[in-house]
């Protein structure tokens, strides 16, 4: 172990000259627990630095590169790990997050998805932050509807129609809340006693009155905006019931063989997209695509190039506008970036050292 | 905050009801740091878990990915993300691993490259460790050497020459010491204040004498195993100088651009590969096919094929053998999760709770 020994001492060599010219010389990395993360930020931040992500990766400050998928054999579920760096920060985001593990709280004590984030400064690609991840999944694709609902939908907006009423349709609610007065809400679920709980929380929570549908038709043709966050593998809105002027944030389908949309309704809409390499393969706008209804270029653009001006928004009254978000890492590295500039900031976490000077 | 409330109290219900059945609810995440990991490995259990590392691959039980690499613009060199599961044990590894940031010491007083290691328990893909991670690939990279040693040198062998005298290089023979007994060292390096360096510190670590040659030509001439571990990018080492019965360890190259071999070298050797889907994409194994000195069909196999019995090892004192190494993530993978297991035995690391239950 000598020459371990040297290289430490040469290291700590280096570090007290790195010091004597004033330099960052810490190698702590910063760690938040899920509790931490959960006081760490609001969803009005989340929003706003989503808006900063979309603009950033419009503007070619972003790496993002394929992410990658380990399925785990039946019945346990996925773990992806999402990568991004951006420019504009200077951070490089991983996160981690498994999904589908149904036996994970009864077997083993533990939720059925997790996540972890690690945020390394692009600098020196030191390890600056481990965060649980299990929340910002969750807030970061909230944030995103609120986003297209603030750029698409109409001003006068008032009704919000939500097919879906799990943990997703209610973060929905918490972010476009920050951006519009919700009325009402009319929601639809084929779980009776899932949709009469959304109503229930929803109620106490935000104290927006919620009709519970009787069908999908008679919620979706109250919609001025309308929200889809199902697990669905086929078409659960007709076209036939969508009105015009309707904004729809389409969340549920971020992979092939999910489905929310009747594909018609994309014939004559305004088609926006998070990232369009990623819609296009695994997201709503592959139903349209693959049937024929639309082609590449009827995809009106990406929200980034909305939210930098370089495309229209919505442009009239009549038009029905398309929000499909499959979800992007750079959403996680600027949400999981102010989480941490937030803990640095009110000297909250734990930090520890893994290089040893 | 109510929803939140809601969850976290029926998460506690949930642990609960596990905790009657006696089932692990245990969240924490144990954290080790560079010495701690440097404390709970020999380097002759990195040799043996390298060999199940590639007895596992071969035996079609690993899911092994492509890795990612972000290259952030110079002076900046790139950081690699390279993930894993193994079937037979059940964990899934991701390590992060950066390098070529020549300015982090004198600018940041950080190392050039640093690397941490995520472990989640593949039956739940909870995160069970995170591991300092700048150790592990300079020894299971050593030991991958001396796997090679031990299927592919002839017995006898007794000298080893090193063409390159780096960390890599002295790590090749901490690890080499394992499987055979070296009675002498013939190393070169362009740079004579290194390879005097490398002299000392090999003889004072190990004991065992090294001449430092005055060619490659000489170095070479004298192995009987020979150890290329340089950041070459062009042929370094001329067929003509290699004798019959030769092992070559090949290190370098695990990147396209990058070359230590002339390629005929392996017109009539038995060549051997870690991965044969990288090696001939970014090892040593490219150039002569790219050159037509050699087609697929004259590689000999996978090193995890010899030592599960499915494919010979050396077969005749006279036959030259090549071991192209471009490293894997399976032996991350079983390298880091015996660094865990050895750090729970010995009550190791510091746990931390990410996801507070």
């Amino acid at each position: 172990m000598v020459l371990m020994a040297d290289r430490a001492r040469r290291r700590r060599e280096q570090s007290a000259r790195a010091l004597d010219h004033g330099v960052i010389t810490s190698m702590k990395t910063l760690l938040l627990n899920r509790e931490d993360v959960g006081s760490l930020i609001s969803m009005k931040e989340v929003i706003g630095t989503v808006e900063e992500a979309y603009k950033a990766f419009n503007s070619g400050q972003v790496i993002q590169p394929a992410y990658t998928c380990i399925h785990l054999p039946p019945p346990r579920g996925e773990i992806d790990f999402k990568l991004a760096y951006c420019e504009t920060n200077e951070i490089i985001s991983m996160k981690a997050s498994s999904g589908g593990f149904p036996n994970n709280p009864t077997e083993h004590g533990v939720p059925s998805g997790m996540g972890t984030v690690l945020l390394f400064d692009a600098k020196t690609c030191a390890l600056i932050c481990v965060m649980d991840g299990s929340l910002i999944t969750g807030l970061r694709t909230g944030a995103a509807g609120a986003v297209s609902v603030r750029a698409l939908a109409r001003k006068n907006a008032k009704t919000i129609t939500s097919i879906g009423t799990g943990n997703q349709a209610r973060m929905q609610i918490r972010a476009i809340r920050e951006v519009m007065t919700i009325e009402s809400i009319h929601a639809w679920d084929d779980q009776l006693q899932a949709l009469a709980q959304y109503k229930a929380d929803i109620e106490r929570e935000f104290g927006i009155p919620v009709v519970t549908a009787r069908s999908k038709q008679d919620a979706v043709e109250q919609a001025d905006i309308l929200v889809t966050t199902t697990r669905g593998k086929g078409s659960l809105v007709e076209a036939a019931w969508v009105r015009p002027g309707t904004h729809i944030v389409a969340i549920g389908t971020d992979t092939q063989g999910k489905q929310e949309l009747e594909p018609e309704i994309f014939r004559n809409a305004k088609i926006v997209n998070d990232s369009i390499a990623q819609c296009i393969e695994k997201g709503e706008t592959w139903h349209p695509l693959h049937k024929n209804i639309i082609h590449g270029d009827d995809i009106h653009g990406e929200i980034g190039e909305i939210l930098l001006g370089r495309k229209p928004g919505r442009e009239t009254d009549d038009e029905i506008t398309i929000f499909d978000a499959t979800g992007m890492a750079i959403q996680d590295n600027t949400t999981a970036n102010l989480i941490y500039r937030n803990a640095i900031a009110r000297n909250t976490g734990m930090a520890f050292e893994f290089t040893c000077p």
